[in-house]
């Protein structure tokens, strides 16, 4: 499953080159009609077309055929790791969310505040909806709590949720849930399920004893449950598989937090496509790999706004002429999935994506839509397959054997 | 990821057809400018296009996308030969390359002639670029050196290089090599990578102690460095795993030699193509497969000339009447990677290729060119998976379960 960087790591080449991968989160889509038109295909796209001319495109299928990743899955596939070797579990994904650096001995949990009667069963699991008013002094108290031989972290996320971070020395990551997903019942023991994760186990259980105690004239928020217990995985990262010195622009702090996950520099953002821009004009000499990530193409198709993808998708194109214009050796288009606003999710559908290099074998293509795509010269390929295509085509892949 | 000959050892059925495997070296190419077409699409291939039309086409990737193979990764994968499980060395290519018969107990190394001062220090890696009239007969008091329990061959290639081939039950094949990679310090000792490999470090080391006293009086090759030290890779006949009776058509020896690692009959192929397919008529009765290998497409690429490549292309074309003239029951026409003449160097774009044979599914195709391939019934596919698809139209796979 490691062939990928077992090829890399042999076969990288250094050069001045440069490679921008602009994601569109969400990017693919679906008419919503037969007959019909994508959101991509609806959109005046006149900067992406004319990339398209001298491109080559296809579709890239995020995890296997008819599999809807979420982003973190997405994003690794996109960034040459297989999504089905390198897992995100839950609190990960969540920490990376809040922009916590997480380290390679850091266990991440999902937490809920949730309300208990004078039993101690779960009258709420959501602690009647608490707003961040209330949520986020109780995490400050919460994060308090010192438990002998880990560092606790609390932070809050948003309402009732929050996150917790437990580092420390062979801390295993699979603990199964103490939400019992029902109330009128306790919540659940923390139950380790390896050898490795008993003594986390045991960590989560002391800290929710703690908290009863700290939280015990709080109610609604009177307790809490732990979902989404997971380590940070082992990722190799991107500068030792690639040769190359990444740098993430990303708005949003959970695309942050997976581009630091596989060991890319993050960098102040800002807050618009006209922030992420400049940064990448700012920084262009410091740096060979650019991963500029755009939401909103996903968030509007989440919403199920056909029109507004569309106008979305349009401000993708308006940042085409400010990245040509510092002549990248390459250029990556794609999404991390597609998000129909027809399906209002996140689907399996493959990802229109285009790489516009010198070296490309130009495949006749005159615009950029799924329809084109599916005719392009990358045909349709795993997106695990994509960075390798990339580095080939800024000559930072040796010949692989004589 | 033995499954392809797991699937062909259980499914192979004879019969008497006949399979042509038609390799122009390097065939895939790349328009010069956006919009422009291929060296394939530039030239005139009447016979090609006619085959097209009674034929399936696609575009094969010789390794994985983005991969750039040389010759042995690229010729096994056309082969069946997972070019990923079964690695060559450079030295074990080397020895194929000029047509040394290489046995499953031989470890090959690629030799240097250098230059060594009095205290032992390499001078000059290269021996002054000596001319093969001093290489070859050096090389001839080479070979005449005997190390006990093993048989050892010295063979010239060209000017400072040479081949050194031991022969001897249980040699491992994984020694460093000796070449410091600079001047003024001395050749490195052979280190073994593993158990098996110490005793072929000895006797590494025992050869260039030997070499060191035949060559004291000839400097400026007064001595040698090991490069490439490799065994021969363990590789089941095609005969055994196809049950077909292959014969090689080459007029260069490394491909050949390619031949020979899978155990195909290497026919004297003369030095043209006229020559090549007079082998082949001459031999149609004596196998059922036939692997005709035609290098100047490739040579062409690599040297940057578009309209030679054309050209040679052109020749290419020009062998086809004389096969369909035998009535081979399937055609295979590709490349072992791609070569285009833009990038003066082997690529990793995939490999325009047909298979025609009267149980294709037409595609419509009317064309053999990239932009034809790439919207072709094979679709794109690895390599790897070619031969089961010349077997199937052979007729020569059974079903695969009931």
């Amino acid at each position: 499953m490691t062939v990928i960087h077992d090829l890399t790591r042999r076969l990288q080449r250094k050069n001045d080159s440069k490679i921008v991968l602009l994601v569109a989160d969400g990017l693919g889509g679906l008419p919503l009609e037969p007959g019909g038109k994508t959101e991509l295909e609806t959109a005046s796209t006149p900067n992406l077309d004319a990339l398209a001319q001298r491109a080559s495109l296809g579709l890239s299928t995020p995890v296997l055929p008819g599999i809807a990743p979420g982003s973190g899955p997405g994003h690794l596939g996109l960034f040459g790791y297989d999504p089905l070797e390198y897992e995100i579990g839950r609190g990960v994904l969540e920490a990376l969310g809040i922009d916590f650096d997480l380290g390679p001995n850091d266990v991440a949990v999902r937490g809920n505040f949730c309300t208990i009667d004078g039993d101690g069963n779960i009258t709420d699991r959501r602690a009647g909806r608490i707003g961040n008013d209330v949520g986020k002094p109780l995490c400050e108290k919460l994060d308090q709590i010192e438990i002998p031989g880990v560092e606790v972290f609390v932070r809050h996320v948003k309402e009732y949720r929050l996150v917790v971070v437990f580092r420390g020395e062979g801390l295993g990551g699979n603990v199964d849930d103490t939400d019992p997903q029902r109330t009128g019942v306790p919540p659940l023991a923390p139950n380790p399920r390896d050898e490795a994760s008993k003594r986390t186990a045991e960590i989560c259980a002391e800290f929710v004893e703690k908290a009863r105690e700290v939280l015990k004239d709080d109610a609604p928020a009177n307790l809490l449950t732990m979902r989404g217990i997971a380590k940070r995985p082992d990722i190799p990262t991107f500068e030792e598989v690639y040769g190359t010195k990444p740098a993430a622009i990303a708005v949003y702090p959970m695309y942050r937090g997976l581009a630091r996950l596989v060991g890319m520099d993050v960098l102040d953002a800002g807050t618009t496509p006209d922030d992420q821009l400049s940064r990448l004009e700012a920084a262009w000499n410091d740096y060979d790999f650019f991963f500029l990530h755009y939401k909103y193409t996903d968030s509007s198709g989440e919403d199920g706004n056909f029109d507004l993808k569309v106008q979305k998708t349009e401000e993708v194109d308006g940042m085409i002429p400010r990245i040509n214009a510092l002549d990248p050796t390459v250029v990556v288009v794609t999404g991390d999935h597609s998000t129909p606003a027809k399906q209002k999710a996140h689907s399996w559908h493959p990802v229109p994506t285009m790489i516009a290099a010198d070296t490309c074998r130009f495949d006749g293509s005159t615009h950029f839509g799924e329809n084109a795509c599916q005719v392009g010269g990358l045909g349709q390929f795993e997106a695990k397959y994509l960075m390798l295509q990339a580095l080939a085509h800024a000559g930072r892949l040796e010949k692989f054997g004589a």
